[in-house]
């Protein structure tokens, strides 16, 4: 990408995803939503994040259409944020975070939360790329056909 | 997590990962350097960005071993950004990052770069969380176990 070209006209899906999502706080907060945070003050409470940065991030959540605001579900004045089926669709992503960090971020024997399938109460399997018939595939087994 | 604390003592997988490459620059030099990018100036001049930021954010990535220095490959005195193993296993955040992408953030008929598998050149399969039998799961039917 040039300097003057904006990341929107890249025809490389990666580059608009971080464009989009590619930050520490609207990556958290995602994950939050995921993890049932509606509220503005809970959001803020558990990020631990200035309330300026907090609301631009969640406006900007908000255009991107992954966020939507709506009345609160108790029937008090709050509005909540909630996941859109664009916002549900990164899980992937929120899962791929997960499983890098726990396989390199964490020391031997060192407690983490773990992401459980509530069927069973086991932990999901991990989850990497796959060929159409469904083998394993290595990143030195794939390149990215770019458009022309 | 509470102002005072590091993200480093968050028992959460996500948040430990979001603090290493959960920003905008950092994710696009990991996408590059898996593109094959290697050199300071290959990267400056894919992404556009000012040379001290891409200074600190390569010092980032080395000093949090996902990328390591080498000499240049061709015997010149220039020195390459090489992914390491554990900058390799950061391929799912890339593909979950990019398959977001590709459903959400094009227009219907609008070309985007492919991720194909080399063996077969088609494009590699979705990649989605599953349950430890293999079945998909979608978030709401998953939970977080957090530390106790």
């Amino acid at each position: 990408m040039s300097p003057n070209e904006s990341i929107n006209d890249e025809p490389c899906p990666v580059a608009r995803s971080v464009d989009v999502v590619g930050d520490r706080w609207s990556l958290l907060i995602v994950r939050n939503a995921f993890d049932g945070v509606r509220r503005f003050g809970d959001f803020q409470r558990s990020l631990g994040v200035a309330r300026n940065i907090l609301s631009d991030r969640l406006r900007k959540l908000v255009n991107a259409e992954i966020l939507e605001l709506r009345d609160a579900s108790d029937g008090t004045a709050y509005q909540e944020y909630v996941l859109t089926a664009k916002g549900e669709s990164l899980f992937p992503v929120m899962v791929a975070l997960r499983q890098w960090g726990e396989q390199h971020l964490f020391e031997e024997g060192e407690r983490h939360s773990v992401l459980i399938d509530k069927h069973t109460g086991k932990p999901i399997r991990f989850m990497g790329p796959t060929a159409q018939d469904g083998t394993a595939v290595l990143s030195a087994e794939t390149e990215v056909q770019k458009v022309k």
